[in-house]
């Protein structure tokens, strides 16, 4: 309806290249903990420009930046997160605020038992602390604790401070840029699906990753599960239940 | 096995009378905000002596303190809160903490959407931040959401600040002290179980209450309830779901 017909692809990636140096000021102290909408707002208003979006009504800028309340689910996220629910606390910890993975967790049925993320724990990924905060927020130690994620930089931060950890392969998170399942391994360093630190002691029969193999869980939110109530205390966190806004973004009706 | 056998509903009672007092020093701003797990402590503390647990082990203190997290959920909730949550977005918004009301819901089977509360708002009700805030976290304005409550003043301090309300009666809520329902009514100055604040115009053929009814959810959190994929955006509070430590505490092993 603006007459734009950019290239939507190439959008997505502009946009999303703003996202981690706009946390990086929070993360390093330069400016106060603002949430994630916030940013994408900034981010947004950053490239408009070089996309004609400057145009926009507030109504129709404001969808836009609400476009990341939108991304759709994997299609085995739903089902695996209740499998998981049913033996296991599931929370997840992602950096998006509450309002975006509440419509998001809402919109493709991930029924979590909590959602923590970067507005309830005051910290971005992967800083130490929103790994941390986190568990002590659901009065668990980090050794009880299992981070599940689709990227290994952010297990490999959870990792460091102790908590358990789980790779789930997503090739195709990055949408336009796939890449087969090989190169991924391949370009990631690992070996296999499964990191080794997946290994977990919880005294019971049967293993957590056991679980999420069974139900291939996915990208971009953070995962924290429980065996409180059938196993002794342990947490999981996983980052990989919804598409990102890479394999997501469709050209809209701008 | 301490040979303690003292009564246990009045100690119940004196425990929580300790509960408004610790909350008021945080209110009023004479304290830092603190979570209910330590006020919780630190009120079992001021009580300990008269009933003989100061000479209690370590764990068996900290047991004590976390029997709220494990007071036990009304009959209907769960099933109740299911049947919302098909329509709403459904959250707590207790004066409890994080992992006092995750372990207390996934031990009742209540199945929010999201846990607020005081933790994650960083203020305790009746304050009008604890409402105001719950509601700005999920990106709705007070007059889309609905408080739902067994207390008429938490109803009372909610609507002062924009938002819907409705009455659930749980009249044996205060255990031991039971009162009929004609004389609990009497006693809170209410004429029914739904107040007339309750009226609800979201513009949809099925008014909220109607489900409420249907499913007299119950009493001590919050549920914040959304209309954001059926109807218009709207928002639920309800504070009417588990029995209190009034209703649940027993004699223990102690």
């Amino acid at each position: 309806k603006y007459g734009i017909n950019k290239n939507s692809k190439q959008f997505a990636d502009d946009w999303r290249a703003e996202y981690q140096p706009s946390m990086e000021k929070v993360r390093s102290g330069s400016r106060e903990f603002v949430k994630l909408d916030i940013l994408h707002d900034e981010n947004l208003k950053n490239i408009s420009k070089n996309y004609g979006l400057d145009t926009l009504s507030k109504e129709d800028w404001d969808w836009l930046v609400k476009s990341w309340h939108r991304l759709p689910g994997w299609k085995d996220s739903s089902k695996g997160l209740l499998r998981l629910k049913s033996k296991f606390i599931i929370a997840s910890q992602s950096n998006g605020n509450i309002e975006l993975i509440l419509n998001m967790s809402k919109n493709s049925k991930l029924y979590w038992d909590m959602i923590l993320g970067s507005e309830v724990v005051g910290y971005y990924k992967p800083q130490p602390e929103a790994y941390l905060v986190a568990c002590e927020k659901v009065g668990l130690n980090p050794n009880e604790c299992m981070m599940v994620a689709a990227h290994n930089s952010d297990l490999s931060s959870a990792r460091n401070v102790g908590l358990k950890t789980a790779f789930i392969l997503r090739s195709n998170e990055h949408g336009i840029h796939y890449e087969g399942i090989e190169q991924w391994k391949k370009r990631k360093g690992i070996t296999g699906c499964i990191e080794k630190s997946t290994v977990f002691n919880g005294g019971s029969g049967i293993s957590p990753w056991k679980f999420i193999r069974r139900c291939p869980i996915i990208l971009s939110l953070l995962i924290l599960l429980s065996t409180i109530f059938m196993y002794s205390k342990s947490l999981f966190l996983a980052n990989a239940v919804n598409k990102t806004i890479f394999s997501s973004f469709r050209k809209s009706n701008l």
